[in-house]
């Protein structure tokens, strides 16, 4: 365990890593490291490899197990490194939960299996299988975008009553959801609650979330830290303030959701951090598109 | 290359094997040996290994590959064996196909990589790359339902025109999408058009397709071989009375579609075929739901 | 009752009629006259208005009556004529109803009231009490794409065991659910199964249905009788060659299901039948897809 | 204009008004004499008639008329009085802002029509030409559960900028989306935002939101209104004491949004404003449901 002394302490702005390539399948190893030091030193409090925003499952499972074991290096134990074992096997899910624990992460994240239609209480039996056969603490990780399937809200309300479940990471970007499950959870403070749009950080910290997983945090790790800590601290004017520049950005980097993973990488690009290559079948931007981005970064370093 | 020529002249009844389970992560060897011969004796044209039917994406990689080297084995040349390749990584797709090269299997096939959302030159990439980097012919397999995102009609169209591209396998249930692909193909002819789901058998076969691979023959190959063959022969009559015992067998087994593996495992179990263990996420059936089940395949016997 | 002694004696051809405009608010009166004399000429078996293809729910209720009026006096009998009654409110459906039934319309169609989602429950109550309140046979109007709610197999079954329905008109354009639903209506011959989406009209016909609602005869009437009866007769060899050209029209005129009515009204226009007009929200044609429509008519003649 | 200057100066409770039926077809005029004054008591800031809530769209036009005409004369001036006016039908629409203006409301509130699929170009079309023949302020309405269709956040912004158009209602339940409008607009400040559920009420007037259209205000008007002002005054703790509230009230009285309109009926009904009817297709509550309700309000009135 690092940096806090349990996974329930765990708090504020853990950016969902994006893996920098050379090629389809090829670690950009340079830009890793450059990507995890720049975030450490912005002031993150966690960093999240393999999840959506690091195209994980796109990737070859050696080229995952590579990219894992050098973040884990590169982090060093300064901040709580959280890894993303989401498969629709849950064999191959244990098994990267097994390397994960290796390599000494702090917890590992999972949504539910994305192929099958299926029901929730067979979500329920897959999760609490899961959670007894892995032994870093588990987060479940709600992202009907991307896993078709959605965790509801009382499924989730009995998976947090596992023992070895430690958390929550809400990728539904639906505040009508944090809203109700806020209001069952009340009874298990001790689990951590985090939320994934960036969009939606103010007020989800204000109402009552542990913190975010902000994919902005890989290139402007300050602006999510101070936006966070303002909504802590209940500082309702620098909140506004700075929740706008997040608006800001994500409507020019990400085209208001339209590309988000490319938009970070294209960005990360300009700030000569890491390359901006894309792991298929994510569509590449547009020479216009990288363009666009380019020059609203250059000019970001002087406004943030 | 088994029991045809050239994969071109691929036809007729090639079904979705079920993969028979002891448990989660056991494959059930005895049933695989039984429902393989149980098939080939009943005449389909072909057996295809880990499509949707088969679970694939829901086991680990190791079974998967016991189960491919069992079932090509106990094929041992005579009807020809495709094998799924669906993943979300590009790599382990075409580290699978290598498998299936070695195990001398006649093609492989495809869905679409289904987490992240898409377009379709990004799709086109994908397969285009995928088939450049398979030493089978490949299949691209359109399933929506599970995969998400669909090959659109012009897509299809495009990605058939390259070499190593040998069919297309439309699980859509959309005979809409069907007659306008055999317009877009009509200067395709030695492309391979096989249907999924068994109630559109008997239409699709009549108007153009070449086959069906249809979970039901898993239990009942002799019926849909039938099926098939008055359809090319075009004794409407015949086929008419034939695609009603396919609909009543559906209606009762699937429960009109809505619990298709798991009844195909239920009937292969009341047959004592092999075990009706399914993987998860997939919802079990209830023990009323297999009795149902059970008491309409014993009857069946005599009437089919 | 005209042309056909008792409801359930309607077979054949029966275009969803468009509805000839010269603006937003006002009726193509001489467009209507030849519409709907074209189509008779044409041998069509009945004529619906005030469907999907015409527009009913855009236009002003004064504007639909006043269409539905001349309609009935153009026909004089000829052919059977059906009146779209679709409505968010039961008691505008039943006003309406009364309209028809005093123009001695031979039967009236409803889908589902298609605001507020609902329940298959209260949709049997809402077409019960409506079958209840209105003297002419009703015929229920499957159409998910535009009204949202389905109407399942179970409720189409229950609600057609009720005296005063008298058929079904599914334009879910879902092979599957037609064949689900032939083997639940295998007990009720009397009740008329009509089809909507003219590319299934061959092989719905051949299996079962009772006739088709196809656009494409207020333009090729013709051509879809004799389809129609290719089917019928059995006649598969003619059949397909009629059915492909069916295809080819709506692959041009219809952009594959993308512009639908408005690729109708610019044919008819190109016949110099019809203004090509349409009600808003309808998004008009581009003057470049108009021109390749009017070209395409104009080669037809000497085909078709 | 009543109580306001002028429509741009709309700020605070809106509550949608629940419209209350002896049967399908007849107003419990009684009942909506109480819910109004109910309302204006309890401090609310308008009302708005004949929306989503209203039932409007199930409602036969004489019948909706009355009621507008009986909501008018109850509220007498006292607050703003909205008219929905939403109709697939370009002409009914204006028809119906002809009656609004007669009975001297203050703005006109209309979502796209609802039956056909369309392009945004096109809905810009149809509102501007709807904005040009209403002579009362328009407010447009997004709804996408119920019409389908989303305007989008540019079609927005282009709406807006229109003469007659007011504001705009936002009932997508999308925070996303509502921040990425406030960015769009903050150059029309004289433009009214108002947003629908009361789960969102305190976040969207915190950032920037004029008011609410809260359903659970035509049952407890002040805690509505008293969640706007401890918002608008940046009260996070009576804020946060207060949303709660709200959330413990829909969880229970809509069932987590499930069964809106009529756990707020049901909810009346106990608190004797009016009948509990809904019109068809809205399924009713089981009588279970209904002692929950009546239950858990009779407990309210101490608590709120």
């Amino acid at each position: 365990m690092h940096a806090i002394n349990h996974i329930s302490q765990l708090r504020g702005i853990i950016p969902p890593m994006v893996t920098p390539l050379l090629h389809q399948n090829q670690l950009d190893e340079k830009g890793i490291s450059r990507l995890v030091n720049h975030m450490i030193t912005g002031g993150v409090h966690g960093i999240f490899v393999l999840g959506t925003s690091g195209e994980a499952v796109s990737l070859g499972y050696p080229l995952r197990e590579a990219l894992l074991r050098q973040v884990a290096e590169e982090i060093a134990g300064r901040v709580p490194l959280l890894v993303g074992i989401t498969d629709t096997s849950l064999e191959e899910a244990i098994r990267f939960a097994a390397i994960a624990r290796e390599v000494q992460a702090d917890a590992v994240v999972a949504a539910p299996p994305f192929y099958f239609p299926t029901t929730q209480p067979a979500l329920y039996d897959y999760f609490k299988t899961l959670s007894e056969n892995v032994a870093l603490p588990l987060f479940l990780y709600n992202i009907p975008s991307h896993a078709r399937i959605a965790l509801e809200a009382d499924t989730v309300r009995q998976l947090l009553a596992l023992p070895n479940v430690a958390g929550y990471k809400d990728s539904t970007g639906d505040m009508m959801t944090f809203h109700r499950l806020q209001l069952l959870l009340k009874d298990q403070p001790e689990k951590v609650y985090l939320l994934g749009p960036e969009e939606l950080l103010a007020e989800s910290v204000l109402l009552g979330a542990h913190g975010g997983v902000n994919g902005g945090a890989n290139i402007l790790p300050r602006l999510y830290v101070q936006l966070y800590e303002a909504a802590v601290n209940r500082e309702i004017e620098r909140m506004t303030i700075l929740h706008r520049k997040v608006m800001a950005f994500t409507a020019t980097v990400y085209q208001n959701g339209k590309r988000v993973i490319q938009g970070m990488k294209a960005a990360l690009s300009a700030l000569a951090i890491c390359q901006d290559t894309v792991a298929m079948p994510m569509p590449p931007l547009t020479t216009e598109e990288k363009t666009v981005i380019t020059a609203y970064v250059n000019q970001l370093s002087t406004d943030f």
